[in-house]
């Protein structure tokens, strides 16, 4: 059966547009479930309501909720399988960026291009739409509809997020950026670090969305090395984007780790040393995918976009 | 048959003996079971946990976690069938007492007897020990053997947790008390509030104990009724403590309410007239338990003790 019109000349840059064309999809599916998942509502506390709507729909890649999707599909379920599990994800990423940029932690005033929810709904209120759109991601996740996975799968998937977003993931990792500000670091205590506060969702993401679209141990198994070596790869290039890049393009303050005296890879390993560790984080995490179908392309895909983004 | 020893004239000692008894032996497992469900660890990050243990084991009534098993004891469960449910729900009540004592909220400097957690350990590494003990609490309540009940009842259970605790529940019920600081409030307005800063979590502690006993859906009717007016009943107290005791009796800032600009059940009713609603309220929850065997006795003595530690 013959291939179709676009040549081998052009099938990278069709593989190009068809990632770009489903991350936007993707990203789009959650949006509008994140909007009708955190209403507005009139009553008397609406401004807690607006505080966490207006980080939450800010915008942003959607990167993690947008992987659980894809993981899901890469084993044969559907993207709604896993569609309140994206949610969760992005309301709990969404918490942890309002928390983390309070005063008393990273004191930031720009996030996502705009002014940091403390900026606009005070310190208080920034704490509570944090605190409520982390309780409202369990809600979320625990009232989907488990379809296809059943209850045990949905536990198992609550519990994960849970272990991955709490003391012994994400929140002990930015304890210990915290309290490692300024110290003398070496690549084995910043990859100790990472696995947590960032490495720990991303790879929860994964999954969970293979859990959800019905992942046999061995598929699961292919996903966590894969969500590994993704997450990696993905604070490599963010603490390679922090050197390189502006204010203005990352919509955040640049050079703050700089100015943090926090340890990054370009500062250990050189920036050239740390291009080539994505792109070898990268591969691995592509090559963990070797048994799956085209079902998996959207994972691939991911993977080099993940890295690309800097190169 | 004949009673024993103890006549008439010393029933009602000996029923006060007996549910005092109760309390301490269900509070000393709970207590157990926190210990061990949080644990101290030596890696890097130890402040953390530290921080999260400082608050979780300081003591306190249990007063959540003890009636979310003495519900599950009332139709017919095990204390083991509620144990993680209640461990989760302190730890839910604990996050929100160290977020809500941070200088941005209450600013407090004392929490049942000691200075209050970011006195201790900074304000970043208490809004962290929050965040932590908030999301570790789904994890523990998701992973606890749900072999009475079975899945799908555990995930009802994590759904209204997580319901009662967000952005329609306690986190609201928050917003709501700061954002009516010094704001002229009627009783309609202040049972609003309170029916989610503080009823919503009691409500929950006794329903979701119910549902992992097995409660049908009579039995868990009558326990809504009785949780909704317990929650009702510990606030009117509550605010009456605040006025007539001393910081010294509380363990906690007296007077504050009145500090802080808050409408309290005293100061729009009177004390004589709250106290007689408190009172009100205790026979209506055990009133809601009629259908209910000698099982449930805790829950009745729960009422008493809840609404006599103030006459």
């Amino acid at each position: 059966m013959p291939h179709s019109s676009s040549g081998p000349s052009h099938s990278s840059d069709a593989s190009r547009f068809d990632i770009e064309r489903y991350l936007k999809e993707r990203a789009a599916l959650v949006q509008n479930a994140l909007d009708r998942t955190v209403v507005e509502h009139r009553g008397p506390g609406a401004k807690l309501l607006e505080a966490m709507r207006y980080s939450l729909l800010a915008g942003g890649k959607r990167l993690r909720p947008v992987l659980a999707l894809a993981a899901c599909e890469a084993v044969g379920g559907k993207p709604q399988d896993a569609l309140g599990f994206a949610c969760a994800l992005e309301m709990i990423h969404t918490y942890s960026l309002i928390h983390d940029d309070l005063p008393c932690m990273d004191d930031d005033d720009l996030r996502r291009g705009r002014p940091t929810n403390h900026k606009v709904y005070g310190e208080a209120m920034a704490t509570l739409a944090g605190d409520a759109l982390l309780t409202d991601a369990f809600k979320v996740l625990a009232r989907s509809p488990a379809s296809r996975a059943g209850a045990p799968v949905l536990l198992e998937v609550i519990a994960e997020l849970a272990e991955a977003a709490g003391s012994a993931g994400m929140v002990i990792g930015q304890a210990l950026d915290m309290l490692s500000e300024g110290q003398p670091t070496d690549l084995a205590t910043l990859e100790y670090l990472h696995a947590r506060k960032t490495g720990a969702l991303f790879l929860v993401s994964v999954r969970g969305g293979g859990l959800l679209g019905g992942a046999d141990r061995t598929q699961l198994d292919a996903l966590t090395v894969y969500g590994r070596a993704l997450g990696l790869a993905f604070q490599v290039i963010d603490d390679l984007l922090d050197v390189v890049s502006s204010t203005e393009q990352l919509g955040k303050r640049a050079h703050k780790d700089d100015a943090h005296g926090k340890a990054t890879y370009p500062a250990l390993m050189g920036v050239d040393k740390s291009r080539q560790f994505a792109v070898q984080l990268k591969e691995q995490a592509i090559a963990a995918l070797s048994g799956f179908d085209g079902r998996a392309e959207p994972l691939r895909q991911i993977a080099s976009f993940v890295v690309e983004r800097s190169l």
